[in-house]
């Protein structure tokens, strides 16, 4: 790892457009908020798109503000001399549309009423998000993207931007992805949603901004949260430790684990929109790459470019299976694909905690796309 | 699979005492429900002992009714002719305390103050419940187990007895048990603990019967249903059908998987209490059979019968490792231990779904043992 991308100032664009989505609703106009790290060089050739998680946003590397505690979500990978090097790449990163980080979702004013959309938001697909980046790059002069990289729902979107604008990418990195959610990843978003609802506060999603359903907010996110995690994980990291604090026959007495899932939960409702939360789980839960396609076959023959896949042992999110279907059908249609099978116990949130250990096959990969 | 028990009664046996719990509080006077099938031998030496799981109960095989749509809950094992075949064997099950299916729990009445419990009912570990168990043995005059035999957390009161009563007990078969609660399985039981707690009808579990945090519950137990499955039994069962009844586009658009959770989780809410949901809960997360002893090979030196022991390759809940864990222990201090890890896409559920798939080895082991 090396320098810093310094201070960097989230951007928005905006547009006066009524985007058609999946479901045959229309939504418009819409925002983007997005930061740009490094130079695009004259032929406008180096240009890396990072595509968020379900609570990322634009905000990818450097601060935006001195006093900021804590650098962009991927601060690791995105900097001069780093992985995603801004010496040498243009790189890219916008909020997803349907999210609460700046671009439209559920919590921007429906200009039809005047009001929050709130649940008149229309559901959106992956496959929405990336049509709506695909504004941004338009609007910024770029036809042509070296790489898309993304872990997770990034993940999913390099790999609809692959099979939607092939002649604009020449490549992409989907890592911990999956071409399409499991029944699994379903049901424990489902307990997430569930916890919502049952929060009188939520209201049907009509809530007060200042008053949101902050219990159940924190609780779906718990979910998550287990979710992103491995039980090797969370063995190494808290045991059966009992928190020092109660004793252990007390009825509310917690584990070290209960503590911080608490903690966690409770923290990211200062972070993030109820509505937009919901959101993008439908969205995650909608995703399938063959939508729209006959088969998987199907959809991904449209992709043109090489590709190069990560999957953890200890991702019980997004298995390995998950990956290894896509990557199986790739090679059955003879596309350039790369897998790497990476050991790590910190389960889905691999990507983020131990980059390290995939980052030099993204850097061999990026410099044979030179 | 022979024939059926028939009718059974439910027993109940009162016991004028103060159990002395592990918290060191007293509990007392103690009911105990219970069922027996077949008919105990002269010299009683011919009893197993059946020990249910969390939400389990005394009723493990025949119908107490004519007109009972199904029978117990181990109704495939217990019976004429079946793997604990009741024309040798006489078998015995008992409703753990803490529960509310018949034994004192917290709906009962407290003697003191002639109200129901509720939070002022003790923290329980498994050890107490086994404690109880053996009242009821001594009751019958029972002071020979051929077997103790449970899944989950049966096989942790298989265990306990083992370490508890060496005198009394002749073998053990713990099924996908575990020496101790993971901080995964401790997570996810804080997810369910957290759903009842955010319900407002709980009132710190001082709801009236009638009117019970329904809500709460219910998704308390679909986080339970999660754990108890697994990903490719999801993935046989519901793929990732859309309700049919829903759009996909539709906000509260279910999966089929989200709508068996919720349905589960609505009939949970008419057959369990939620405040006995969650003190098993909590004896399930504190369980860990070296409590009170120096060390695992303390506690497991206790044990001097052969002990039979499967795990099943899909539990991700109490995953192989945990019973191999202590299997290994076992042999490294010479104790005849027998270990079979079964291949099964059920999870945790398996040895509930596929009995067949463990019960010849059960049947062998047994007729070694007569």
């Amino acid at each position: 790892m090396s320098g810093s991308v310094g201070i960097v100032t989230t951007q928005f664009a905006e547009f006066d457009v009524e985007l058609r989505l999946e479901s045959g609703r229309l939504l418009g106009p819409l925002t983007l908020a997005y930061e740009t790290y490094g130079e695009l060089n004259a032929d406008r050739s180096n240009v890396i798109l990072v595509a968020h998680a379900w609570t990322g946003d634009a905000h990818a590397a450097g601060k935006n503000t001195p006093d900021d505690r804590k650098p962009g979500w991927w601060d690791d990978m995105i900097g001069p001399g780093k992985v995603l090097d801004t010496d040498r790449y243009f790189v890219l990163c916008s909020n997803v549309i349907g999210s609460c980080k700046g671009s439209t979702g559920p919590t921007s004013t429906n200009p039809r009423t005047g009001k929050p959309y709130n649940l008149t938001f229309p559901v959106l697909m992956v496959r929405d998000m990336v049509r709506a980046q695909k504004l941004l790059l338009d609007r910024l002069g770029i036809d042509s993207l070296l790489t898309v990289i993304g872990g997770s729902m990034g993940a999913m979107q390099a790999l609809e931007w692959s099979i939607l604008y092939p002649e604009m990418v020449r490549s992409i990195i989907p890592i911990a992805g999956t071409g399409r959610t499991s029944p699994m990843a379903i049901a424990l978003n489902a307990l997430a949603r569930q916890a919502i609802f049952n929060d009188p506060l939520w209201k049907k999603g009509n809530y007060k901004p200042e008053h949101p359903p902050a219990d159940g907010l924190a609780l779906g996110r718990a979910v998550g949260h287990i979710s992103f995690l491995s039980d090797v994980s969370m063995q190494l990291k808290f045991g059966r430790r009992f928190s020092a604090r109660h004793g252990q026959f007390d009825f509310f007495g917690q584990f070290e684990i209960e503590r911080y899932l608490d903690y966690n939960g409770a923290s990211f409702v200062d972070r993030f929109d109820t509505n937009a939360f919901l959101y993008l789980a439908k969205a995650l839960d909608l995703y399938d790459v063959a939508w729209n396609f006959e088969s998987l076959e199907e959809a991904l023959d449209q992709l043109r470019c090489p590709s190069l896949w990560f999957a953890f042992t200890s991702d019980w999110l997004y298995t390995p299976s998950q990956t290894e279907e896509v990557v199986t059908v790739l090679r059955k249609l003879g596309k350039p694909v790369a897998y790497h099978l990476i050991e790590s116990d910190y389960g889905h949130d691999s990507f983020l905690v131990e980059p390290e250990k995939f980052t030099p096959k993204v850097v061999e990969f990026l410099q044979r796309l030179d």
